[in-house]
Parts: C-alpha cells; structure tokens; sequence
C-alpha cells in the first residue's frame, strides 16, 4: 500500500505529525488529506515532551512541510 | 472536503498563519487562495505571544512556505 | 483575484519580499514574476530594522523561496 | 538502475533515513516507496550516535523532506 | 522578460548566487540554465565579506535551493 | 549543457555533494541520477574539513535538498 493511501486509511483518527519550522509536535483527529499530504486536522494539540501545551481546534497543515505522520495508539 | 477546499471555504474571514522562515505568527483577512494554497491577505498583522507587533496590510504569502492555516474564532 | 495575480497586477511598483535563508527584507521595484512566483526585481536594496544595508540592484528571486511579498506605501 | 528504483528494490528491509527538521535519524522497516519517494516504515526508530532513543512504530515520511536513505547492513 | 529569460541572457557572464543551507556567497560564470533555475557554473568561488575564501571550480547549483541571483558589475 | 545533462556526464566518477540539513560534506561514486536530481552513490563518505569522519557506503540522496554538486578532482 502506497504511503499516501497509508494516511488515507487513518481518516477519522487520531495521529501525531511533525512538520518543519517552530511548531512541536502536533497531535489532531485527520478529517481529511489530499495527493499532496495536505492535512485538515480538528481538535488539534501541540504537543511538548508529552504534554498538552497549547489548543489549536481545526487546522490545515501544507503537505510538503509534513516530516512525519505516524497513527497515535488508541 | 479536500484540506484546500476546506481553506477556500473561509475566503472573507480572519486566519491565522505559521510560516516557514524568521516571521511570527500572521493573522489577515483571507481575500483569495488558489490550488497551492498561495495566499492573499488584507489587514494582516504579526502577532509575538498574542500580541500585535506589526502591521503589514495586504500581503501574498508563498503556498510552499506555509506550516498551518487555522481560522480565528470570533 | 488570485495571489499570482495580485502579484502581477503590481508590476512596476515598489515591493518589499521576505525570502527565506539569512537574507533579510529586499526592497525593490518590480520589473516581472512568472507563474512559480519567481521575480525580477531592479534597484532592490536589502533592509535592516527600517534601513537600507546594502544596495543589490537587478535580482531575479526564486520563487519557492519567497515567504511573503508585500506592496510598499508610497 | 535509477535512485528511486534502488529505493523500491529495497522494500521490506531495514533502512536508516537522514530527515529534515529537528528529528534524528530514523532506522525502520520500509514497507512501501511512492514516485515522490514518500515512505512508509514499520518498527520504526529514532536513533541518537548508534542509541535507540524513541520507539515509533508506523511511520510515514514526507519525500521532500528526506536528506539520505541507506540500507542497514545486517 | 520573465525571470528565468532574465537568468539565460546573461549565459556567460559572471554571477553571484545566495544558495539556502549554510554556503556562503558563491560567484562564478554562468555556463548554462534550465527551467528550474538549476544553474551549471564553472570558475565558482566562495565569498564572505567580499573575500574569496575558497575556490569551487564546476559545479551545478539546485534550483529550489537558490534565493537571489544577481549580475556581477564588470 | 544543461546542468542535468552535465551531471549525467559524470556518472561512474567522484564527486562532492553539499546537502540541506545537518550532514556535513559528502563524497562518493555516482552511480545514477535521474530527472529530479535524486543521486545513488556508492562507496560514500562524509568529510569535515577536509577529513573522511564517516563512511556511509550505498546512499540515495533526495534531489530536492541538494545544494551543490561538484566532480572531485582525480
């Protein structure tokens, strides 16, 4: 299965990304991607060694600034 | 909904803005995107820490260099 | 109106662009940009904190590196 | 045999990934490569001067922002 | 003139280049240009503070990576 | 000659590769290189100042974070 039909398959749950740039890790449930690794995540955290710093709601994260999605275990 | 069309979807409200490179945070009135989420915006202003620190009026931001997009609860 | 085309309407104008990489704020006019966003611009100069540092004259920029293009006030 | 087709030939073994952004080095399983070179790892880890510090799991990374892929040698 | 036009009529001439990533000031004559912007240039030298520090000979340059090409003033 | 054709020229001998991200210098036999700049390398080595510190063997370097390119001098 292709990575991006990877992501596809996790729509409507919870996952972890790091992007580039200043952001921590953020941790969000994927409402939807596209063939650029777009994200829309709602009920987004910013995540720091583990804790909830910061709220973010809905967001869109750009694809190419994506590093690393990985599905956080429910 | 694709992430881009959810973006085009709050054409006309407020936004906020993480960009890749030195600038803060951004917040503007979002007039136009287009399929790589390049982006016009109006009244925009840089915000450290909440705070507004500078004024920038209408600016177009470069799709590629954009982290988050998130829309400003009123 | 689309970004790209925001930008093109000011063709000939003053601008000032936020790159990213150590450079800091260039100023200058405008001459042409092309659908990536890459722009000519002529008597650019580089500013620092209000003031002109540095005197570059005819610049093409690559356009996946602009962060922010802006108008300037005359 | 063309960098990307060397990538696809190396399905199902371990890997080390060089990435942009403050991760370390990455050592997993790839279970899948596209044409953009987006991965998908399993058994996925973070590793700090030859240490394992941080289990991952599944993974998938953003083609883009991959420096250097290097088989393991087992 | 679009941009990339602009680069291919100075084919020849010498140029300086700002690269992203820690290179500092490259200037050498430009052999050829494609419509990336990759650029091939051979006589290459490193400057800092307008000093040549260290000589590079051929090299060929990532488009995406480069910021700012500008003429050098004969 | 285009600057990709130039690399293509010199596939089965020595060159030096400047990438994004944290590695230092690297150096190796170009085995491939296809349209986008990704490069195979073989018997690669990663060199601070001038010295050999790492050996790396089969790497695959993603196109887009290359900076530079340029043959080693026999």
């Amino acid at each position: 299965m292709f990575p991006n039909k990877k992501v596809q398959k996790i729509v409507g749950s919870r996952i972890q990304v790091e992007m580039k740039g200043d952001l921590n890790l953020l941790e969000g449930t994927l409402k939807s991607v596209d063939d650029y690794m777009n994200l829309h995540l709602v009920d987004t955290m910013e995540i720091v060694k583990g804790e909830k710093v910061r709220s973010l709601g809905s967001v869109v994260l750009r694809g190419n600034n994506i590093i690393l999605i990985t599905p956080v275990e429910e």
